[in-house]
Parts: structure tokens; sequence; C-alpha cells
């Protein structure tokens, strides 16, 4: 399977945010795509924090969530209405507080389904804080 | 396995609030807890919703972890470091805008892991629009 | 959603095992059919077993996605090439040796994809020993 | 995290089919283990072939159990009593009919939980046919 996106990041970022306005809230930033991978950031704020600072449950899930969806966009173009069907997300340690990491990589890309695994650190740590497997359904086109 | 509650629903619902003051952004209320059961309600505000009015992904993964999690320490007392460890999610419909409803039932409370089954409904429909399972890590008491 | 069989519980049974005839070394038994929902058995032989008589993770794995593609083709008809796109379960307790029972429902039944729980016992206990939630999707017909 | 096995690939696949004799059905064998990683393959023989002659769904589940259980093992020592809890496993595509390689990988080892993530290839293939996502409850010591 070689994969090779069909739009920089910079594009995709744009795309995302203008279909998505809404997710701008969660401040991430794809920092980087290439075949089948995608590496982005997320500025959490105050409302994403749980007390003692740590990140809350569901800006993991968001981060994990939108990390796919924009490495796949990245990969089919402006298919909008790509839709999350299952996200299995595993909590591995604390976080710290502050901004989070993530990786993705497509395992699959088919024509109806794809599947991305998406890594999460936080802070500077190279310990991962969740690992996510996300499965969405692609509109006929 | 007989599973009996250990708090009523207004002493859950107080505990969590105090200890995870911040989940009251999401507007949650238990309605019922019985043996292995709850059902609870979320009024979904304008930040919860995408554009067209359907409430976000990130938002039914909120619902599902507080449904799971209030209806542990429901049974279980006040633990409050019980922590997620593993969230499955399936999104079944597109909501209607508007109060989402769930339902959880336990199917394991072990001494060191809880695993729940959630159902999420939207608007006045019987049909489900997301089912979750939960497994939360009990700390050693 | 009013979900109605369109096979009987002994035609769907028949059907699997005319187009999956090794699923027969499983000896599974569709047991009731009614709408949305499926009883099966599996009688355990030797070789699905483990030291000390456990029934074995993959066995329990089978049962599961047996019960979910009998449970969508007695309501979809005879569709064979429908398949597993994921399965995530739960084990839950250490199962008694001996028979196998199991439960499904489907919290979705969509054109493309479907969605089944199922709950596994063992022996006479009602205690559930694994807990699954299966996707298949549906070729288009 | 800087992990590292405590048993080299031998004595962990003599220790494994030591203890869980009814594995060698399956055939498999581990190729090479290092820093929170493992390679394993696994000669898949006639009964967990479907017709047509691809590898049955349970097989595959199979192979992903035992490379997550001999991954944890061989980073924590001769602890048997490692159990399942959970394994998430995404179908991505049809295996060739033949051996089975996997790749296992430590995202997490706790005291309690350990969480690995297992790719399967078939055939001579680079295309992976499934993903799985284990977590495993390691008994106090």
């Amino acid at each position: 399977m070689t994969l090779e996106p069909v739009m920089t990041h910079e594009e995709v970022q744009a795309y995302t945010l203008e279909v998505f306005p809404e997710s701008a809230m969660y401040g991430w930033k794809v920092e980087e795509v290439s075949g089948g991978r995608i590496a982005m950031s997320m500025q959490t704020s105050q409302e994403h924090l749980r007390p003692g600072g740590t990140v809350s449950g569901p800006t993991m899930f968001a981060l994990a969530d939108v990390t796919a969806y924009v490495l796949i966009l990245a990969h089919i173009g402006k298919v909008a209405l790509a839709v999350t069907t299952n996200l299995n997300i595993n909590f591995l340690r604390k976080p710290e507080p502050g901004a989070l990491r993530s990786t993705g990589r497509l395992v699959k890309l088919g024509k109806r389904l794809a599947v991305c695994e998406v890594h999460i650190y936080s802070g500077s740590s190279d310990e991962m804080v969740a690992q996510a497997t996300a499965t969405y359904s692609i509109p006929p086109r």
C-alpha cells in the first residue's frame, strides 16, 4: 500500500477548520503530513483541564478523533462528510498539564472504511498517554 | 451477581460534582439508580453542537464516560480516583439537537476492574445514537 | 426501529452451516430469533478447553462472532458475504467448563454496517463471562 | 519508558508452551524479542482455514492474543496467570492462505495492566490484514 497525501498540511488544516469551525476550540494544529502518517499538536486551554491540571478524557478523545479525520482527508481530499463509526481509546498514563501531541497512521484506506491508529503524548515526555484506533465511514463519491 | 447501589442518585450526583466540578459544564443529571443500572440525561448547550445542530462526538464520549463513572461510584461508594482505562464507542446515528439520555449497565464489578455498557439516545427518539463499553480501574482500598 | 427477522432460527442455522461448513466444529446452535435479538448455545469440545477445563479465549471470540453473523443474516437474509470489520471483546470472568450460551442484540442495522452487542454465559450460571460488540460490513445488494 | 526483555525469545516460547500446551495447535513461533517489541509467525493448518483458503477470524484473534501474551511475559518474566481482559480487533483485508506474521508493541507496562498493539500480515505481503489492541491484567506478585 503506497499512500500519498493529496493535500498539504496547511490545506487540510484550512479545509477542516472551514467545515468544522467549532473544532477550533481545541486549538489543534497539523504539524506534518506524509504517506499514511500525520503529526499534530493541541494547546489545551483551561476548560480542557481537570483539577490539578491534568487533561480531561473528552479532550484526548477529541484530539484522537480530529487526528484521524484530518489524516484521512489529507489522503482522500475534501470529503467533509466522512464520519467516525467507532473509536476505541486506551488511557495509559496521567497526562501532564499543557500541550498534547499526536501521531496518526492509516492502517487501512478502503473505499467505504478507513482505520487509523493514533498515539497521544503530553508535554515534553515521550511516554504515550493514550492510544486510540478510529474507524471512519467514507460516503460514496 | 446481585448488585445493590450504596448511594442514592442524589448522593452520587452531589459527590461527583464535588470531586469533578468541571463536569458540570456538560449539564448532566442522574435520573435513576437501581441494582447494576443507571439512567442519566444531559442538556447539551451551544458549545456541544456541530453546525446543523447535531451533538458532537466528544460530547457523546463525555456522557458515556460520566455515565459509567457515576454508575460505578453508586455501587462502590466514594472512590473518586477510579479512572477510565478503556472506552470503546460506536456512533450509530446522527443525534437530534437537544437533550441526550443515557442508560448504563454494570456487566462486571470486580475488585480492580469494572466494565459497563452504555447506550445513548437523543431527543424523544428511542433509536440508539451511540453505544459504548467502558472499563474503569478501581484503586486499592 | 422495528426489526423483524426474515428467516426462522432453523433457516438461518441451516444457511450458515451451508456457507460456513467449518463453523460446525464449534458445535453452535440457534435457540431463538426474535425482533433484533438472538439466543444461541455452543457445546465446547475438548479442543476448545484450556488446562483445568476453562474455555479458551478464541472459542469465546468465535461464539461472539458467529452470534453476530447469524443475528444479522436472520434480519437481512442470505447475504453470505457480510464480513466482520471490528470485534471488541471483554473477558469478565473465568468460564466454567462445558456449554456456553450467548445472547445478541442488533443496536444498528444500516445499509452498509450492522452493530451487535453479544453477551456470553457459561454452564448454568447467569453471570456474564464475556461481553462483545461486533461490527459487520454488508456488501451492496 | 525503557523496556528491556527479561527472557530471550527461545525462553519465552518454551515457557508459554509449557504453561499453555494447547496453544501449540496454532503452530506459532517467536521470531524476535527486543525492548518493548516482538515478531512472531504462525503456520496455519487446514483447520484454521475458511473455504477458499482464507484464514479464519478466530485464528487471527488467537495470534493477536498469543502475541500480546508472549510479549508481556518476555518483559515481566514467568507470570503464567496474566489474563486478557480486553481485545479489540479490526479485520482490514482478506488474508492470503498460508503463514501469518505478527508484530507486537507494548504501549504500557504497568503493575496491574499491560496494553499492546498487534499488527498481523499474511503470506509475503506487507499489507496489514488485522490490527488489534489487547489489555492484560497482571496478578499481584
